[in-house]
């Protein structure tokens, strides 16, 4: 394929669920002139809870589904995902580029707060496997790292309940879990891609001092340089058509995504593929 | 098979995860000399959001699985399998039996409140299916039903945080949705097997009169009675093995199933299976 031809192919983007649309969103906003193709792996969400070895296998399949709509960079929506599986997919990608969520969260965090504490909010796989914690270290070796799993944010995403006192009580009982010293970070990384929707409820819990660090809108900024360094950006006249797939329930799709999203969908937007 | 040796065959119960072991523990009160062996489809849950198609396949296949260690009846402990999938099943175990945890329920709550105004509280998909109001009413054809989804009581209780004020305020906050009159209902089922661990908080929120319905104890009930009809129920002497199954995550299987159980769990109670 010839360098022009390979600038218009989309980006894939890949989540285990509806959460990667705040990512879907921010890579829209950063470049409204490329082509995206999202897939939401519905039938088996949510990662958060599962083991490595599985969310590796499914992480595999869904790459490859995108592989065969001759996608130009994988973008890995999924936090769980990124922690677990994301070399074994950049092997199944090379040489084509893939970027995930953990990295780019992890460098805006630490480039807000150097040798900052900083709070990671994710679910049980991504604290499990230490994933911000080690990228925080490596780049900047006196941050100070909580991880906490907070997985009943990400129900309280899905059913729209964004903001309010029950956001803010179950935060607070989240954070009471912590040691006191841990309690005033420097910055919080929402770590989960359901968590941007309750950035209201995080900003109204923590002082105004706190960086929130939300890896949608860092990962965007990051897909974007990616492309203009291998010269594979879309030139900047027309594209901007979105794709969406799911394994599972084009219905709650619709309505549980139009909010991630940020526009409204309906079940006949969605194509529901097998993987 | 002899009739004495299939009364020493196990009892086979299946739930897309934790779920179920309130029915479990249900099913080992109720008939402590039977040999019990549960399939927790961990690796797919929850069925609660997803489409009727999906839920059909899984639950064949973990029947299918369940047939293979030669079990003499077949619980569906899951309300949104029994919902979707139980007639399903029934062709699939024939002649052995099976029995759901919604008729059960919906039995009970009919016996307890005749005419009754009854508020069931399930997973999106059992709500969608109706399978509680077409239970109720053909029992009780002066019934009237009301069907809320509470999706993040499964969480809630998931996470352990069953009592107290935030599992209040959610469960105000749902109620909140219904109109006036289906407000102060006569029962209460609680349609998740989920749900029972949060009893302490319906007592909380409803008057005292309200009658709630649990379905795991009215399953096992139901079970123990079907037994004895079909002559299928062990002599009250030895049994009373219990085997674990899961799809994935035996570590969070241990920590969270513990809790539905009613006892400590450690990773190694559980088998690992692929479905």
């Amino acid at each position: 394929m010839n360098a022009a031809a390979a600038k218009e192919l989309p980006i894939g983007v890949f989540d285990s669920g509806v959460g990667g649309l705040t990512v879907l969103k921010a890579l829209r906003e950063a470049m409204p002139h490329e082509d995206l193709i999202y897939l939401g792996d519905t039938a088996r969400l949510p990662y958060g809870t599962k083991s490595p070895a599985s969310i590796s296998r499914y992480a595999g399949q869904a790459t490859a589904l995108l592989q065969q709509r001759n996608i130009k960079l994988l973008v890995v929506a999924c936090n769980t995902a990124s922690a677990v599986a994301l070399e074994t997919l950049r092997s199944q990608m090379d040489p084509l580029p893939v970027i995930g969520v953990v990295e780019p969260g992890a460098a805006a965090a630490v480039a807000a707060r150097p040798a900052g504490r900083h709070l990671v909010l994710a679910t049980e796989a991504t604290v499990c496997l230490g994933a911000y914690r080690n990228a925080l270290v490596s780049r900047d070796s006196r941050a100070a790292v909580t991880e906490l799993a907070c997985e009943l944010l990400v129900s309280l995403a899905e059913e729209g309940w964004n903001d309010g006192s029950i956001a803010e009580s179950i935060v607070l009982r989240y954070l009471s879990e912590l040691p006191d010293s841990a309690r005033e970070p420097d910055s919080v990384i929402l770590g989960c891609t359901h968590f941007p929707l309750l950035k209201g409820t995080f900003e109204a819990v923590f002082d105004d001092t706190v960086a929130i660090v939300d890896s949608a809108s860092t990962t965007a900024v990051a897909a974007n340089e990616l492309l203009d360094e291998l010269s594979l950006g879309r030139e900047a006249t027309g594209g901007g058509n979105l794709t969406l797939l799911a394994t599972d329930g084009a219905t709650r799709f619709a309505r549980v995504g139009g909010q991630f999203l940020g526009e409204e969908l309906t079940w006949r937007d969605i194509e529901v593929v097998d993987l």
